[in-house]
């Protein structure tokens, strides 16, 4: 059977103050009203019914998180008890659909991202889901071809044509040469324009057996650890298991802990890429975010109301549609209101913003961050 | 019998969003915690009882400015139904007293500045009133000893010591040869450079009847139209009169109705200038209303929680103290929060915010203006 997992693992401290510790990026509204989380489950559906969708974030969110997605089952909260990346995180969704369902084939996607077309979303994923089925020592990724020399990815080089046998419904399959961490602006130039390189999505399907096996190569504590809290689960000792077992894993992406080793074949897996001809758009900062909003003719994007006076380029969002931001003579600067903190930087500094907030958290405890 | 008139009828746009029209500068907490009107009263108590001190402001106000001052009887406040300039104000003053107090002899103080020190204020106002109650043909002004050649002023220029007879208890008192509006920065040089100039500090001491008089001779219509009222002010009429006649007088200037005419001459009275040795600090704008702030190291004056890190020479105003401002590498700017506005602006945008109120009005009604 197929499921699917919606890893929802970051705070998204670059978007404070609108993320927070309580309501992380993930619940937050972006597009037409709808968070990344809801607008991640949406496009789960037609491909993966909604009660074999899994949802694997940190406990501290569950209730925030089930009240946002009413049609979750409560049981398909897999509530991390502190974060340990993505190797356990996946690796404990696997630990416990491989309980469940032996042959059970898992997509792992990201919520971090707005996607375009969705059609071309569920081909892939459909794709993967093929191959997958076919030959179960596939671990499945999925490749942007990539629309810019971007080097805030990892990019991941294709091989050959991956044929086990009669050709697929879907697109086309690739083997792998290699995972690519985040390139210098020459070679991800390069990457660009030799048309071999994917950027790396972070989003995969493979049983979920298979990719314990390799974790148990690879990774063999988190293995053991994962393997232990599964086991637990359904019984009295879920909690006190995860505290003691979980938070001592050591904290490592599935990218560095199995897809790399696999791709230069250290393990017994075959690592394939499905490329997914998508816009891909992270909303990670706020001027990526500010993307998804509405300009007006001097490159302002706001998203509640402004009185903007020989200003441009300036980003202007509010928790409250009905606060008025104005501004006079302001270039390129990113203004963010919430009820109890204001943020102002200029879009140069978005990225300082994390450091922002761990500067506010020390001054203040949790109270505004 | 000394009398005092506070004139508070600017709006104080430039301090927006802070000030509205509905709570205009003269009640927003400025120096520890009082407002400019509390501060104008408070130096006022020690030359006149409150029982005489008066509050000239627009009628909206009333309720608002009554609540600020409990001191001040209701009677004494003085609402214009809309503003008609320091001319039609002054005269308002005037000939309500007269009518009262056939001798009163009334100050005109400003609500637009910070003071200090509170003594040399108290010395300069009782020596005008020393010299209005031997002469009662002059018209007393007061002069801020200029601490710089500020262009933004209208300055007064003194001729020779003015020596009714007797000395004085108090300071000097000067003959004036002419009010000067706001000169350039040459001119505004060389009367800064000579100790003959002094800026206007648009306060006054003189009997009422001898102003009434002046303006009877310079202003005619403003004068019939103020005796008009003054007969109707204790009648039920005075409402419907105030409305049908304040409103049609003509807007203009004290100094330009009568205090540059009879500088000249061209009246009966006399005009002196009592130098004020004080620290005079507008605060109609943000950069000088920031001048009463604590600053941080990096010259970052704020009135709120903040966390401004690698931001220098910002100003940041809440009207909320427990609203955090964080900002990181900003430079210069201007924050204003209020719970339903959020202005920005660069400093060298500060005289622009009268404009951007403008704009606010004309989008949004009086709704956030």
């Amino acid at each position: 059977m197929r499921y699917a997992v919606i890893v929802a693992g970051g705070a998204g401290t670059r978007l404070w103050p609108l993320s927070r510790a309580a309501h992380p990026k993930q619940l937050l509204s972006v597009v037409g009203g709808r968070s990344l989380l809801r607008l991640a489950f949406e496009r789960l559906v037609g491909v993966v019914p909604p009660e074999r969708i899994f949802v694997c974030a940190g406990s501290v969110h569950r209730d925030a998180i089930l009240e946002h997605l009413p049609e979750l089952p409560h049981d398909n909260f897999l509530g991390e008890p502190l974060a340990r990346d993505t190797a356990n995180a996946i690796g404990l969704g696997c630990a416990l659909l491989a309980r469940r369902d032996p042959d059970a084939t898992v997509a792992f996607v990201t919520s971090d991202h707005v996607i375009e077309p969705i059609d071309e979303f569920h081909d892939a994923l459909r794709t993967a889901f093929d191959v997958v089925e076919r030959d179960p020592q596939v671990l499945a990724t999925f490749g942007i071809p990539p629309s810019s020399p971007h080097t805030g990815l990892g990019y991941i080089e294709r091989a050959e044509p991956y044929r086990p046998g009669e050709p697929l419904a879907g697109g086309e399959v690739f083997a792998v040469s290699a995972f690519i961490e985040k390139p210098g602006l020459e070679a991800a130039r390069e990457y660009y324009a030799s048309g071999r390189y994917l950027w790396n999505s972070g989003m995969f399907v493979w049983r979920a057996d298979t990719l314990l096996r390799e974790l148990e190569t690879f990774l063999p504590a988190s293995h053991a650890g994962l393997t232990r809290i599964a086991k637990a689960w359904d019984t009295p000792e879920r909690d006190a298991t995860l505290r003691e077992v979980y938070t001592s894993l050591p904290k490592i992406s599935i990218d560095y802990a199995v897809m790399e080793p696999a791709a230069r074949g250290e393990g017994a897996a075959r690592v394939v890429v499905v490329p997914m001809a998508v816009d891909w758009l992270d909303v990670g900062s706020w001027p990526a975010l500010a993307r998804t909003l509405e300009n007006d003719s001097s490159q302002n994007a706001a998203n509640t109301v402004t009185v903007l006076v020989d200003s441009e380029g300036n980003i202007v969002v509010s928790d409250d549609p009905e606060h008025l931001v104005a501004t006079v003579g302001l270039r390129d600067t990113i203004i963010v209101h919430t009820r109890d903190v204001t943020m102002v930087c200029p879009k140069n500094s978005a990225e300082r913003v994390k450091d922002l907030v761990a500067r506010v958290h020390d001054a203040h405890g949790g109270r505004y961050s």
